[in-house]
């Protein structure tokens, strides 16, 4: 065995440190948003201190708009909590019922014995038993649950206290709004890597405790951390894209159809469901989804590496890269947030999307540096990697650099085709808006046209990584390209979440009354906002098909199978049914968010109906009650689709064995990362689409427009459709493929003893 | 070897004979029709003969519209020679330059070398050298282009020939004028059907001559007829979908809204170019798509079997059993539609729908029988079928009768679940009519939901037909059952060329002025129309499922490759990129029918300004430069996403290899059968919603109509979307997975020899 640069206490100290590195740097840099004070008569201007032209004395408003705007975001921020309690009282029971199905089902693998087991790695030795590594699989899957929960709401916290802030400090320009909006999506950002990363090693370690040198089985318990923060993660995303898209249209057709009452009337008791979704959908659901991607790859990577000669070797600091990767992409995060806060200044509207361009660019250059450094300092110069099927692969340490490497750039080529296809600086775009000339169904056409086309570069450059990562070190290179794509994904969040933060912004900058140029302001943060929101939905797509297939790998190694083989008939079916699970779980989500929009109209009437002086600004609707309809609606709603996800590979695994499952699996992957691709940058496109007309900002858009026009009717409408395309089904779609693929993982032992009962009964 | 009851002289004659009694069959159909007589002062009433009621006196309607009638069919049956001519002039061109492909790429595989090569079967004796098998695999490839041609040439025709008569009946009743349709229909399915066997055996006969008892190379050389057909079948259905609707747009878009003439008004140069794109698309596409079907699966079936124990036995009886299978279909059909012309009687309006689909069932519940029949008299009592990378299967007689038949009755679900989902009798159409209330936006939503659920029963119906069929018999049982679901095409084709040859009546009873009430019954015949052009939609793609796969099957065998390992790399970025190509080629046809259309205005505009007394009626438009200028644009249009079918399998073969491209194969077969049923569906669903709420037949449809309400508007804009979704891009989804597949198979040898040198060069 050859040594590694690194000592086992090194990396013993650097996790947890990298970990507290970034939580402090969050916490930092929320204390400097805290120092924009909202609403406040108690507002003082310090002159000592860091950044302290945050609060310069040149601010336009009045003092009545600032209190308004602290009112507008106070009724946000109640209705987040108001969700969040509702949902957690939904995901309680979800985790209470699915533990024990781990528990029950593992268990049963040996007949609920708690005899110590022979070792996989070394059978003359013993090793835990099937009870206690279910035991363990249950606790890491609740430790998952509860760090993804923490995650969105955390994010959701930071989320509503900053946008109000945004709205305040746009009245100083352009540049102090930016600066607040991303440091407050930084926030989330360095708070979800680093918490996922010192709760896993957290884990390890007390995991450890019991295995001792056990790798195997103390990683395949560890997946179950994956399965817990996915499976929270698919209530955030399917729960919120629904909850976001049922609150606008619902605040949409009573308010500005029924009442005459202008779009975001803090009247409207929809009103701030709507702004609450934005938060839910976009912040809490893409948190909770990257955070699941995060913790599926470190899962996938450590379970493939177990099996490796590192894991044979019992190779702890070797065993320690997927955690060391993300560790030092916190640190390189870190530097790349201090560009945009510190050394590059953001002037003008015009240097928002560059600027939020190269945070990409460098935290990608930076990343690749030190992946080469962690790849140097801990591998051994050799080690062997075990391959289901064939002959184990020998790998040198250079090698794993460019498989995490393939995947840190295949995400920056993803982003900026995803930048391309939807940004309206852009031609594809242009075009959609051109289409709207000639009516609402041409631009349909052309903008489902554009989101097919979209799939196509991303689809190469996940397939190229893949064949370079799995060329050069199997599962284990895939693992670790998921890792790398992921290894920035403080920068990532930062950027994606500074999306709605902004939108949320211009919201309140228009309830509250706020002048016309602040709202311009907001706008452009706003629109430069709706790119990278598309972008940010194209690394989770990304990620999530390099995660599912390491997973994939992971599980047909864990279910003992040889090969997936699709000319035979069990696995081809199962590649055609898994195929057709995405089209199935659209029709569910997408109908879901017209059905769950019915139930807000009716809430909405009933409160213009029933609260005297409503209308005349005399009353305060109840938000808190309409909230709860559209948070009860959408969970009721994502029940279906949540449960065809969580039940399918049970009962495929179950009834028809691992081989049909793992068919499966593969179709869901490569039929669901075309879907999903298509259908944010379809929703996407056609957001900017309406935008490039209402902006008005070339000879060519000026000629569409302007708002009210019959281009910008029909641009509304290809708006609409979009909506949960790009916030419900899409997105979701990600989660879809991961969770299948993690779930199948941590129950692979159950299915490979008492799976495909269905088969053995028919002989075949 | 076991004996079959049948001998190898009375398969001689049965074949040929069937083929016959399948051509005389639609001749005398033809007869009937013709005694219609159109735009005649000579027409004559004649009292003696077969169903001489056709001919009543009681016919209302004038002369002069009669002679209109004449006029506008003439027009239309110009516009379809000009389209022809054009396209046959392309293909030309087309089918030499692949032919020589063909030659050359197989001819290279032993270096050109004209020398004998020993058997596969028995390497002790001397086969066909390269050069030969070459040069009948190129003679094969052209057989099946000119047969395709033929059938799509014949099936425009005749449908050009009984639109009018269609029209002059519906004078006489909705009975009279259904009979018509549907005999013109019968014309089309049984040539096709006929003329298809009949080659091929002929062909099988002569090659034979060649080959002697060298089963296996003679049947390699066949497959060249399958892409032969399939590869016309893409011009045809590509082009001919590009072309009805960018005609369709181009002729409302300078009629309707620059020129105010109504719809299907005689001035509009385009609208003859609108009729006899349903003709080009709806029918000479879909029928070349049927031929490409039926003639892979039987070559499919073909290769198979001559690498089973028949093959080596030289059991000529067993080895003829998917021609038997379609020679027994012909006489089933036969029957079926006597049932439909002469035994149940279409009284009224209400009478049609299920007198459609009793065609399917009696057809399907007769094929059964015969089905039986053919196994029990063809099949030695138990052979052997090889299968790749595992012991040869032995298989009973009564085995193989399930296969066909699992892939008969999967077919009728299919229909039935497409019906369900597209007619407007049912919840899903008019839940989608419903969502219109609230405008174009919840239309499309709710119409793309319906098409995703659309796709799962199927699939499933797909997945259990392969499961079965291939547990039973490998390979052969699936490419047997893709002939069972083609067994009855006949029919099938009847119904489906029923609903375009309606359509244009209702068109021209339009155009030439008459009474309402003839319209009104059209309209009836149309509705249904729409509703069998789905349900053979779904037959296509059910079918093109199953064929695709035996093919598959056919090429990893020919191809000498033992597994398709999707957790090895090349196969699992084959099928990622596979996955991919059916959106790739959706974005290309959809935004070609946008410009295809744009390309129609100018030519429409330009004849408005430059023939004096056009728009008086005093002038007749140039309708075959309009149509040459639809043909011409549309064709250009249909290069690109063709050349990416064509080119890409022998691209990755050539460069990546024979696992590649298995990979890419199965990917491409399991996403497009998904995008393909929803398209189809969505589409239909739009159709029939917009037609629902026209009809009014229902409270809930009056409350949404009438023509013109924002409802109806709203519908519009969905049946618009729908168009290109239908008509284009889905059903030459089909073409995509069937052509990828064949070309593979034919190409086998050649990627087996020269193939992947991209990877070799890389040492992988």
């Amino acid at each position: 065995m050859a040594a590694t640069i690194l000592s086992a206490f090194q990396v013993e100290i650097l996790i947890p440190v990298a970990a507290l590195i970034g939580i402090l740097f969050a916490l930092f840099q929320w204390y400097i948003v805290s120092r924009v004070s909202v609403g406040a008569a108690t507002r003082v201007s310090s002159n000592n201190g860091y950044n302290d032209s945050l609060l310069s004395h040149e601010e336009d408003g009045d003092e009545g708009a600032e209190a308004k705007c602290a009112e507008i975001q106070q009724a946000i921020s109640e209705g987040a909590e108001s969700f969040l309690f509702t949902e957690y009282g939904y995901l309680g029971v979800f985790v209470v019922i699915f533990s024990a199905f781990i528990f029950v089902f593992l268990s049963s693998v040996e007949g609920f014995s708690t005899k110590k087991l022979p070792c996989k790695s070394d059978p003359s030795q013993l090793c835990a038993s099937a009870v206690a590594n279910a035991g363990f699989s249950t606790i890491a899957f609740i430790l998952g649950a509860l760090t993804s929960t923490l995650s969105g709401y955390l994010g959701m916290k930071i989320a509503t206290y900053a946008n109000a802030r945004t709205t305040l400090e746009a009245r100083k320009g352009v540049n102090k709004a930016f600066i607040v909006a991303f440091r407050s999506g930084s926030v989330m950002g360095f708070l979800l890597a680093a918490n996922g990363l010192l709760v896993l090693f957290i884990a390890i370690i007390l995991f450890k405790l019991f295995y001792g040198s056990d790798w195997e089985g103390l990683y395949e318990a560890i997946a179950g951390y994956g399965l817990g923060g996915s499976s929270v993660a698919l209530f955030g995303r399917v729960g919120g894209g629904i909850y976001t898209k049922a609150a606008d249209v619902g605040a949409d057709l009573v308010g500005k159809v029924e009442q005459n009452i202008p779009e975001d009337d803090p009247r409207n008791p929809a009103v701030i469901a709507d702004n609450v979704g934005d938060n839910v959908g976009d912040i809490a659901g893409m948190g909770a989804d990257l955070f699941g991607s995060f913790a599926e790859s470190s899962c996938a990577a450590l379970v493939v590496s177990s099996i490796s000669s590192f894991g044979l070797d019992r190779d702890f600091v070797a065993m320690s890269f997927p955690l060391l990767i993300s560790s030092f992409g916190i640190v390189v995060c870190l530097i790349t947030t201090l560009f945009a806060t510190d050394i590059f200044e953001v002037k003008g509207v015009k240097d928002i999307e560059p600027s939020l361009k190269k945070q990409l660019i460098i935290s990608t250059v930076l990343m690749t540096v030190a992946i080469f450094v962690v790849c140097y300092i801990a591998l051994p110069a050799k080690f062997t990697i075990n391959v289901v099927g064939h002959e184990p692969k020998i790998v040198k340490w250079w090698q794993l650099f460019f498989c995490v490497g393939s995947g840190l750039w295949a995400g920056l080529i993803i982003g900026f085709v995803t930048e391309y296809f939807t940004s309206n600086a852009y031609r594809p775009v242009q075009d959609v808006a051109d289409s709207c000339k000639t009516g609402a169904a041409t631009n349909i056409i052309f903008g489902l046209a554009l989101g097919y086309k979209s799939v196509i570069i991303p689809v190469i450059a996940i397939a190229l990584a893949i064949f370079l990562s799995y060329t050069l070190a199997a599962m284990y290179g895939i693992a670790v390209a998921a890792l790398g794509m992921l290894s920035t994904i403080a920068t990532g969040l930062a950027i994606d979440a500074y999306g709605p933060i902004s939108d949320n912004a211009g919201g309140i900058a228009e309830m509250a009354g706020f002048p016309h140029s602040i709202r311009e302001r907001t706008d452009a943060l706003d629109a430069a906002g709706n790119t990278t929101a598309a972008i940010g939905k194209g690394f989770a797509i990304g990620s999530a098909a390099l995660v599912s297939l390491a997973l994939f790998g992971a599980f047909v190694s864990r279910a003992g199978i040889v090969a997936v083989d699709v000319i035979s008939p069990k696995e081809f079916v199962g590649l055609l049914f898994g195929a057709m699970l995405p089209y199935w779980f659209s029709a569910m989500t997408m109908k879901s968010v017209g059905k769950a929009a019915l139930a807000m109209v009716e809430e909405v009437r009933s409160q213009f109906r029933n609260i005297p002086g409503l209308m005349e600004g005399r009353a305060k609707p109840d938000y808190k009650s309409c909230v709860k309809i559209s948070t009860d609606a959408s969970i009721k709603e994502m029940i279906p689709p949540g449960a065809l996800v969580m039940v399918t590979p049970l009962v495929v695994g179950w009834f028809f064995g691992p081989q049909t499952l793992s068919g499966l699996l593969a179709g869901a992957l490569v039929s669901g990362v075309q879907i999903a691709i298509s259908a944010s940058n379809t929703g996407g496109a056609w957001d900017n689409a309406k935008k490039y007309i209402e902006a008005g900002a070339s000879e060519h858009a000026k000629q569409l427009g302007p708002k009210g026009s019959d281009a910008h009717k029909a641009a509304v409408i290809g708006d609409t459709v979009g909506d949960p395309l790009k916030d419900t089904s899409g997105p979701s779609l990600n989660i879809l493929i991961k969770l299948m693929a993690v779930e199948s993982l941590v129950f692979a032992p159950f299915f490979a003893r008492h799976g495909g009962f269905v088969f053995k009964w028919l002989g075949l």
